[in-house]
């Protein structure tokens, strides 16, 4: 039997709609490309995104197109996210930053029918210029006054006299709310990009779980600052649920260095804002040198995308500001976990609280997870036992957009990479990546455990651990090490220092000895990179 | 094009499996029909209503069928809430203060198959004897030491020995989110009850909009005690929404006089409590006899069902307890509006904020609210123009249960019967029922607000404004009054009196001078009967 409820579909248009109609007057604040601030209303991006709704359909989109956008965190691109979302296009953000080969597959892939761009960006799509031939219209983000000229792309078309002479109010789609209203592409390691394509529900289910008190905690007397850029699964979703609870929004536009954040946040009150470490790494070693003057008004800070170090939670706290350290990714939407605190933790010591706020959090209702062992089976949830997480939920990717198959998704749950503990409420802390852990007669190696070890010996520069092949145990561990200057270490040493500190199984089988380590673009270990070096030298041993 | 999104239903066993995974330990405290207080812990309840799952499939009931309960707040009632619905039965909660009449033509008209009560309920179910034919088991929630003997129901099943016998764990289906999940009946002042039919969509969505910041705002570090009954809309979705988040539950069983409360709120931590205004008239006045004494973690409480009186904002805020004023119907699950406050209202003064926090709230992200005046038209939101209050969105009823047609429910729209103002914020003031407003002439005439200036009259006692009928304007006000012993008070001085405070169009057109006013058993004026007195006077005056 069927309950009697009303069929009100969940749109991003209803998000919209609410903040225009009941938040009105409350500001969306933005930091301009071309210098200066920028102020209107939630009235206003209605307005707005309605011209610009009337505008997408004149340009000859039809339902499901995508719009592709180059563009910071700015009201023109909150326009982006409303107009072709809201009117059943699809609104999809291209991370900028990617190497150019990569950007020209993502714009090939989607088949982007138009792209919005920020002036920033001009000499990307230029140097573009010849991959662009079913593209069929560029739309410079700016008015007339600012318009570039380009002699490699002629055609370029003015967003604000695109949007001069369409009406300011739409009749929003009463869409399924299955519909695609977003795309956004995977940065990952290895491979082509793969793009990740949200619906008005995954999206509005998404934001609500947002504003709960234990994930972003939003309300309308926040003032919030996505820092994380709109070209990063949504800016997290904020763009959404902002609005959804009618907060006022701050929107910092291209400048994200620690002065420029730091004044904005304390000229417009932000109470809230979210974004990667290495922003905040920047800001606070900024405020360093500030002398004493800090945040205003600011309260929290969502920080995610990659694990905080333990020093900025503290740094934060020190300067009045609590972290939410969070956890998700572009195929989670991405909020999964979020690291708040549970009734019973209030009494704990300082260090222990610590402890759980710098783990990746505890699940947000309505995300579902399993930590999967070697054999398939789940770890107990006692923090220590590892496993492959594996995610459903209503705002979890079901597969890759145009993309024959996914083993990522097989059997209804996603696989995120990650190999972690849960502990017994659901804190998860992750240990480490899929690819990089070493499988062993049926059990699990962290490579970054062992890592941590050999990192803290005086001897070593810089450690890393990775798999060789082994004939009886399928894998085992090796230690690599780049030794500090004059330093020795041999692998009687490598034994005493691991003994007592790991479960014997996981003891690295053999030492390798370098000059120096590879790294990824961003100061990671190389991992593939490394494991060709090993193989490489343990075969020149044997021989 | 769909969006490439997990399709995930929106389950009530989803919100089980959450709080029993990874709030396992977290409290669900009981104050007992038999007396005493019992504690178990959210993986209890898991167990527990999994036994009962088991239980009614071998009492034979199929998805769909209604299972009745009479039943205080208590654990085994939060264990049918889970059991019934997550196994795909309706959950019927029945409001056993309603005339005996009415609980029987609601048990008949729900078609219950089985009937769960507290031992407080036996009394109620042994007079009904003759009118249960269609229900075929009754089961007394208590174990079999309490069990009560009734000549009348001889067969009364023992609801501990019912589950004692099943695995207390059971494989929730993956139903349709839009199965019907729990049915409660209005209790309309004209006719039959009319029954709400809540799916397992509209239960999540409901439960996570309360959730919000500016909605109950709970969180893991919550203790919530819903004082609401369960009978009463679900106590407002509380049962749902605390363990969505991992809040500890207190539920206060049968007693919800003064000293209960506020000892059991003080020894179980209470942080968040939920009622209607008497149940706070009765704990406030018993407080103000007590002394010193008062609360020791009651940080906010929720307040609806009819509107607060502006002292109880003032009582509660000089204890430290912060209103949420909040609106809602059983046809609306119920929330609809709560009257937390903006940004921009921070710095009123604060008798400008008491204002806003007694008005009936402004609308929740997912609830749409038209006002529409007398020509079918929306108002405009001044805060001063009347007009009818209807509403949409994925918790609003589509229309009753087994009954055919609702004329509240033309046009996509549920008519709340509310006659209102809103602001331009979305703030909405309740000025009349629509059955009870009088139209004249195209405008609509508040009867609330005429009778609110009589009574500050010094002669009279009480005061009534009706309709009655006006061949010319359709209808027209008249003012009736019971006045003080010994007072006197004439047409001439109504319209003194009136004069400067109302449109010229609002004045009551006659006066009816009564010994006394009929009142509901709630003590409102029941404004049918005072139309036939009306109606009775005049036409003697005109004979």
């Amino acid at each position: 039997m069927q309950g009697m409820m009303m069929g009100e579909p969940l749109l991003i248009s209803s998000i919209l709609k609410h903040a225009a109609t009941y938040h009105a007057e409350t500001e969306i604040v933005s930091s301009l490309v071309e210098g200066g601030i920028h102020r209107y209303t939630y009235r206003d991006l209605a307005g707005r995104a309605s011209r610009l709704a009337h505008a997408l359909g004149a340009l000859g989109l039809n339902a499901g197109d995508r719009v592709g956008t180059l563009a910071w965190n700015g009201y023109r691109h909150l326009e982006l996210y409303y107009g072709a979302s809201g009117s059943g296009l699809v609104c999809h953000t291209i991370n900028p930053r990617l190497h150019e080969d990569q950007v020209a597959f993502i714009l090939d892939h989607a088949e982007d029918r138009v792209i919005f761009a920020d002036l920033t960006f001009v000499p990307l799509l230029e140097a573009l210029a010849d991959r662009l031939a079913r593209v069929e219209a560029i739309v410079i983000l700016a008015g007339p006054e600012a318009m570039p000229r380009s002699d490699v792309l002629p055609d370029l078309l003015c967003y604000e006299t695109l949007l001069a002479d369409h009406p300011d109010s739409f009749d929003w789609p009463r869409l399924d709310e299955d519909t695609a209203a977003g795309l956004c592409y995977t940065s990952g390691t290895t491979g082509n990009p793969k793009g990740v394509l949200y619906s008005h529900r995954s999206t509005v289910l998404h934001g609500m779980a947002s504003c709960f008190p234990d994930v972003l905690d939003l309300s309308a007397r926040d003032v919030v600052c996505p820092v994380v850029p709109m070209f990063h699964v949504n800016a997290w979703g904020v763009p959404y649920a902002a609005p959804m609870v009618g907060a006022k929004l701050v929107l910092p536009g291209p400048r994200m260095d620690g002065e420029s954040l730091m004044t904005l946040f304390n000229a417009e009150g932000v109470t809230f804002t979210a974004g990667v470490p290495t922003v905040w790494m920047g800001l606070l070693d900024w405020m360093d040198t500030q002398g004493g003057s800090g945040f205003t008004t600011l309260e929290r800070v969502a920080i995610g995308g990659s694990a905080a170090p333990g020093a900025m939670f503290r740094r934060f706290r020190e300067r009045g500001v609590t972290v939410r350290h969070a956890w998700g990714m572009t195929e989670t939407s991405p909020i999964g976990l979020v690291a708040t605190l549970m009734s019973k933790h209030a009494d704990l010591p300082e260090a222990e609280r610590a402890v759980l706020e710098a783990k990746q959090g505890r699940p947000v209702f309505g995300m579902e997870f399993r930590v999967e062992g070697a054999d398939g089976k789940p770890v107990p949830r006692d923090g220590a036992s590892y496993g492959a997480m594996k995610v459903r939920g209503p705002w979890v990717a079901s597969g890759y957009y145009n993309a024959s198959g996914s083993t990522a998704h097989d059997g209804g749950w996603f696989d995120t990479g990650d190999v972690v503990t849960m502990d017994p409420d659901g804190y998860v802390q992750i240990v480490d990546r899929s690819k990089d852990v070493i499988k062993s007669g049926g059990e699990w190696i962290s490579s970054i455990e062992l890592e941590n070890i050999a990192q803290a010996h005086p001897a070593i520069h810089e450690a890393a651990v990775v798999a060789r092949p082994d004939p009886k145990w399928g894998e085992r561990p090796v230690l690599v090490v780049h030794l500090k200057d004059g330093a020795a270490f041999d692998a009687q040493q490598m034994r005493s220092l691991f003994d007592g500190k790991i479960p014997r199984w996981s003891m690295p089988e053999d030492l390798v000895v370098v000059d120096g380590l590879p790294h990824t673009a961003t100061g990671k270990l190389l991992k593939t990179a490394i494991r060709n070096i090993v193989s490489e030298r343990l075969s020149q041993a044997a021989e």
